[in-house]
């Protein structure tokens, strides 16, 4: 690397104010650091949330951060510590390196650490820029038979294999997924990849579901619009009874994923699970809903929320990928330059429903040519 | 048994419309099937709400039922394939005996046995008659050390047992239980028989505080009322912070086991649990709820419906008994003959602070003298 | 049914001496049981044992019974309390029927209830006659797309989910299976079919390997002859170690699952789990086995027994053979008439490698026809 | 600390070959390291091992080390990064800090950690010094009611909680522990502790069991010598059988725990385990021992190797001393000066059985004064 050299990254200033920046590149400063050249980033709903909105939750933008964070890249220095990683070497990065001390990293559950510096979460950088300086232990090298546009795939594929671990999904379940966007799609798909005998994949677009058919889902449903005079809880309830008697689930589905976050899909999603069955909440809207909770505790219900992923869910995802299980390809619907990062961004804020999986190409260095990662 | 002799029982007929009648006694018709002596009998707010209402969720009263669940009795005939029990025997009655042959019966979650048949559950008869007949693995035999009044309690600290259980309450946890009726006190003084670092009783009666102060909970708290112009769910967050401070709960409690069903506590129970935690819903109240489901889910807390009991509830309860770890003495305030059993149910219905468990006493057949069980 | 009818049966007498009988057919004695007209029935390893040696373990023959446990059929009738089944439908047999009152059975464990009456296990009669009566909830209806050859095959694909879900096989796992039998060639078809990342077959026989290598199995091995010299717990170290190099296992399997029984194999196996990994047996030889203690303490391993089958290993195996993810079919190699079995015994105690699963068909009313089943 | 300080060091130089030497003092390298002064350690037998032997297992002593590894002591210094610890707190030093960042670690079981750097294990130096530096988040403070001894002692009650956690020890079950030292003596107490039922110590020292029934066990039991002509592995049966009967344990224990390592203990823990029962290998003696293999397989067992701790460990054990559920004082037998370490080690490799632990004092400075830590 070129002393002068400078790391060109897409920056979001200031709510709905993005431009790209000249910054320095962060240098290594510990053994067990690596420096990646990022080749392929995914946007995610998140990152079009920060841009628009500024916060989520507690997360509040103060001051300027790159943004992205489902990244593929190649290596290019590492640590003199780092023994799982060479230059040269394709990787995909996980976003969130967390404190490694508190109670949560030393139980296993990192992804509740508080101190994670996770990227395009204020306020730390993300990964849309030329170079992204991590650690070596959360980069994960990919088979030969993966390219990079596969290898930043492999977040959303890691955020819904948390989501089927937290709903211990297995062989011969029913599963019924709420939202047929990219982590509903890939849940459908991950539970299809570990022998669940039915695959159901909930949404109001047509489009999206037939995709889901196509894709991992066995059967799709579209919900009828409420009719007025019903209140929305009392309609829920009929949603799921007529989602049990389309797909013959009996007292209802073993695993119910809600990857909405709206408030008549969770509502839905309680009356659908059956008597001990398991719930989990991965979408986020409201804060707070209207909730059957007396059916949960009279049916015994496991709710559980999924949040980011923990040990073992970046290699589960490699290797469904690599493996061909889950053909993450067929959900990139877009691709654009590094430079066209903010139409990028205008396109997934736009919401189509043709539009599934957005992908920004690296940052091409003209007056080398271009390199191909 | 003389063959003309019948069978004395507390029946309700309709909504709050109670009498005593002389039943036919239920004959054996299984092999394993047993007759009880009922000797004692605690009343629940089941039972109560089904005089007072006629109905809980979809159990409808339709035809008259014997009240009472929650029995201890003296075995006086037994079916030619029971092993475990003799005539003479003192036991514990569990009030639910399912079908054995479902899925949920096949795989250890009998509590969810669509056809369990559960005592004063319309439309099965319960055990506040002189003799109840149900099947011998559902009674279980006390140790010497133990009366029948004990044995009646057995039912309500077997709840507790499986409230601990789905919250998965171990050493060193700090456990939060809001609610200090008779089930909210079992739930704390179980939690400190398992070693619970530390354990917070919250109820709004400064009475009941004060009891949960000398029997399980190490601290207690009595929420202030809302002031005017906050949300509910807002100062239910804020409640929740209080508990926080002034216990030094840190993030939050290990466990949150609500026992209420009051909107207001579920709400700071939700906000109470430290991330990756558990809650347990043992209370039950309005159906639906203003539920913080964006909380759950980003702190990636369990939640859990508690419902009846599982295999081994029973055993842990009566050693628990047994071993002098809880003094279930202590939680019966008031002692009723079988005749005064309305009496009772009156006092329970008033729901006085200072009236924790009534119990009513079986049946004595005066012209015979008093049977002393 | 014609009154007169009687039950044509394959009837071990004594030690190596099987005859045909024309039984009883068996009465319909409780309103849950089910008589099912047998059509296909494996043999396994234990029914030969019985055959040669009249015992395995505490089960002795003492009086003659009908042999074989492998089988499917279909209902020719129904208790009055029967909702599951009826008359006509073909069904996978489950061949061991739980007391259902033990803490066992109300705890989910039913494969350990001690009172379990199981086919073909001394003293209780198998399923080689024309009609075996048993009860409804263990018997599975089978979807349309299979036949009954492939019904009788769901007994040893039951065993293997049931070993399976004890080593808690998951996606992108290591896992060693010894043996290449029946068990162990469908214990890793499950394992691929749960997404398993790497399935190795370890076994003595070519012809077996290769088989393995295209049914279930990523990789094979066969363990070369111990040289003379080296003690074996010694050379079982070294196999492991090959093992782990051959196929770049590292530390070692995430789980290995041992269905040989031989020493050998049990000591390589236990090294060959990796630290925290969790080891399996399935397989039954020797008693006492010199076994390396201080390896499965220090690297933490979860050692396991699996016996039988457990709610949900029929279902979970009639989805697998049905949805095609697992050919059963390729596994039999040789098929007999009723009026062959001995023949067909014989064939499986002679233990070629080319045998892998026999297969015997119903009795065949000649008078009547062939009942085509 | 002034610059020249030095610290005083009990130093294993070679097999059976221990020196006091004038170490200096490791400098905090990390912002997360802390300095603690000495105040107490306990002898552990796997510290006599390395005097007396130079190895265990793969660690093999190669240079001089300090020896002892239970210590408790006073923060000294802190690095610019810790929060949980001040300068002049009473702390237990967790012995073992591993690497973070290796799968292991990351996914919660860091007692597995290859890269740990363990007190006392070769080559790292352990905690007989002046001084001790590690880091901040493995040092556990105290409350004010306990004392630098019971600080120490949070070591042994550590191992014993994390068997207990790994046996899942829980209310109304039956423990068997075998052997009575320090470690079984601890996995009875916190049996116990845990609301176990029954809790039976075995050990052939009748002294060290009349110690056990005064501390955790409900029973103890000295198993009779082999008789001439019976093998060892019959014999074993036998006992198990003995103990069953005389604690009237029906068909065996919930939870066996081996602390002895015996090939004779271990064979009868094996053959007590219940059906579906819990066996754990907790204790280290021949490296490959007669196995009931079959009884494992058959008996559906789980059996677990435990070895050091896991989160949550250390603040178990500090609480069950605290709060007095566990008198680790009455343990100590022998208490001896810094300077007298080699006697105090010469004493526990006599194995005395009223010498159960034996503590050191840290080193006092006596030019200035004896400083009463």
């Amino acid at each position: 690397m070129a002393t002068q050299e400078t790391n060109p990254s897409f920056v979001l200033r200031a709510v709905k104010d993005v431009a790209f920046e000249d910054r320095a590149i962060a240098p290594l400063k510990d053994p067990y650091d690596v420096r990646v050249q990022i080749a392929q980033t995914g946007i995610c709903g998140s990152d079009v949330h920060y841009w628009q909105r500024g916060r989520i939750g507690d997360f509040v933008l103060q001051s300027p951060i790159v943004l992205g964070h489902e990244s593929g890249g190649v290596v290019t220095e590492v640590g003199s510590a780092v023994t799982n990683l060479k230059v040269g070497m394709k990787v995909a990065v996980e976003p969130g390196v967390p404190c490694r001390r508190c109670d949560y990293c030393r139980s296993g559950s990192y992804n509740l650490c508080p101190d994670t510096v996770f990227a395009a979460t204020p306020p730390h950088d993300g990964t849309l820029s030329k170079y992204y300086t991590t650690q070596a232990d959360y980069c994960y090298p990919l088979p030969y038979t993966m390219d990079l546009e596969e290898g930043a795939m492999v977040e959303p594929v890691a955020v819904a294999v948390q989501i089927t671990k937290v709903g211990n999904v297995r062989a011969n379940q029913t599963i019924v997924v709420f939202g047929c966007g990219p982590i509903g799609l890939l849940c459908q798909a991950v539970s299809k990849a570990y022998a669940a005998r039915k695959v159901i994949g909930i949404d109001i677009s047509q489009a999206r579901l037939e995709f889901a058919r196509s894709f991992g889902a066995d059967g799709v449903f579209a919900p009828p619009a409420r009719p007025e005079g019903i209140e929305e809880v009392e309609w829920s309830e009929k949603v799921a009874a007529l989602i049990k008697e389309k797909f013959g689930l009996g007292e209802g589905a073993d695993v119910v994923i809600e990857a909405t976050g709206a408030q008549s899909c969770i509502q839905a999603g309680v009356h659908l699970a059956r008597k001990g069955g398991m719930y989990v909440q991965a979408g986020m809207g409201k804060e707070n809903v209207v909730f059957p909770i007396t059916t949960a505790c009279i049916r015994d219900l496991t709710i559980r929320g999924s949040i980011r992923y923990t040990t073992g869910c970046y290699p589960v995802a490699v290797d469904l990928v690599a493996s061909g299980k889950i053909d993450v390809k067929r959900l990139i619907t877009n691709r654009f330059a590094f430079e066209q990062a903010e139409e990028a961004f205008e396109l997934v804020r736009q919401g189509k429903e043709n539009v599934i999986k957005v992908v920004i190409h690296g940052y091409q260095d003209k007056q080398r040519g271009v390199e191909k990662l």
